[in-house]
């Protein structure tokens, strides 16, 4: 349908609702398909609602701390009852909002739905650059991973020696071939993370991008360098344990004068131009790569999303919604 | 015995032996008094060897760190058959070395026994103020504990809101009316460390000092306040365990953002100068309260290392090997 006829059109609308809060791993079943039917593509009341329609969307580990009860200072945790939201690559179909009118295409925070009804355009960010794939908007350029790919690349590009790690030999290829790292390994065929982290850092690690945890964490602090840095965004392992793994080696922080900082994205989110200038070119001139995963049809999204857990995602799990 | 007829005198000279690595709690049998006998008070070869007269011995918790058999980035442990050592403030009796004379007083790391050979001067800072206590610098003034009562006072210097916790009552309330914390409990009596924090942070923790670990620190990052920080030089709850417990809660890391570093104050002994000019008009004017905890005699060492994992100590704890 042309974007012309598209507004004013009685549609139905497919959304993925989170059913209730889970313990220990998700299944499909944690979601459910529904259709609303009789949705009118146009914005009626006095507000500034923004009625979008959403194209692709991203599936992130951190979804998962969304279905657990627990308010913490970055998440509020998903509604039972409610679409699943994540970030998502959208299209303005109606539009009272000044900061955004029809056609505009952006990416933020929506729901896991066709068409989506939007109160306000805060967090919300336009679209500018379409020589650019419009799924990277669900990703990279929204700083949104897949996280191990890109921070390696971009440590490469600072001049670090890198060495990812991945849980099957195809996704250790890729890091090494496609990516450009020096070096790879499979953590699922270690026995002796410790003595694997030593064979690769025999002279210990500078720099730990943490997203893992667990007892990844554990192996990684008997192996950082004096005053090495962690940064912490997030710990992959620990989000279906009800109570999360113990970590053990802390008294290495004090051993090695380690700094430990955690972060989150969206604090950043201010110096998103700055970040469009420095990764924009690096994309056009292919210097950095990016891979995706990208499955069609909103009704895949509890598969993709519990993939990411399997590890069945090779690169950025992305939706197709719809194509424009 | 004056200074002069102590030159060249013959000697027997007590030793606090290291029997053997230790594993779980440390006893007073893993460590051994002995007696050396006629050692004659001078140096007598060419090399640049300084004898030298314990007075006050500092007892410290990271000393059980050396007792295991583990070679850190800051420690190597002790040689089993060897006397332990430690920090003490101490007298020269002879020298061949230019930088310290007979006579001169000085802290620095020497043997627990009567006398100590040195084979040189490093490491070893002259003392200068004889009109504070020299045993202070068997602690406060060598930048050595006891670390909570003096951090928490740097803390309320700083103009910090301060609560300490500690394990009797009376150490409680020595926080709370000698140091003047703003508040302070007693670990031992809150059966949920969560709660207790709670209350006494309803809203959150932005600087906590780590010497603790274990549980206390899982309580204390619930507890962090977004952007907190957590300086980290011990973690004393875990010494005696053969493997460390786990810590659970390091999600709240990403949460709250929280920085983590690790130090040892050995790195900071080039600014000690500086230190002193900080610390020496606070101890003059009582502005520091310093309160130390004083056995008498060497052979009593090891009772005095042991207690410090009871909680024994109120206080620094420091033996006097001998008066001057």
């Amino acid at each position: 349908m042309a974007d012309g006829s598209e507004k004013n059109a009685v549609v139905s609308n497919k959304k993925v609702i989170f059913k209730n809060y889970v313990s220990g791993f998700p299944k499909e079943s944690d979601m459910v398909v529904t259709i609303n039917k009789n949705l009118k593509l146009k914005v009626t009341d006095d507000s500034k609602n923004i009625l979008v329609k959403n194209l692709y969307l991203s599936c992130d580990p951190y979804m998962r701390l969304l279905m657990k009860n627990q308010r913490t200072e970055i998440f509020d945790p998903y509604t039972p009852g409610a679409p699943i939201t994540g970030l998502e690559v959208s299209k303005v179909i109606d539009s009272r909002n000044p900061e955004l009118k029809e056609g505009d295409l952006f990416w933020g925070i929506t729901g896991w739905e066709e068409y989506s009804l939007l109160k306000s355009s805060e967090g919300l960010f336009k679209i500018h650059h379409t020589d650019i794939p419009l799924s990277y908007y669900a990703g990279i350029l929204a700083a949104s991973g897949a996280v191990g790919q890109l921070v390696g690349q971009f440590a490469k590009l600072m001049g670090c020696y890198v060495v990812g790690s991945a849980g099957t030999q195809d996704k250790v290829e890729l890091l090494k071939n496609k990516f450009g790292f020096d070096d790879a390994f499979n953590y699922k065929e270690e026995p002796d993370l410790n003595a694997a982290l030593k064979r690769y850092f025999p002279e210990g690690i500078d720099i730990y991008f943490e997203n893992i945890g667990g007892k990844i964490l554990d192996a990684v602090l008997l192996n950082m360098r004096v005053r090495g840095r962690i940064a912490v965004w997030g710990m992959i392992s620990q989000y279906n344990c009800d109570q999360p793994e113990g970590v053990h080696n802390l008294m290495s922080i004090v051993y090695k004068r380690v700094r430990i900082e955690g972060f989150a994205v969206a604090y950043y989110y201010p110096q998103y131009s700055k970040f469009l200038d420095f990764i924009l070119p690096y994309i056009r001139e292919e210097k950095i790569k990016y891979v995706e995963d990208i499955v069609e049809g909103l009704e895949n999204c509890p598969t993709a999303l519990i993939g990411l857990f399997n590890g069945c995602n090779v690169g950025k799990q992305v939706v197709v919604v719809a194509s424009q």
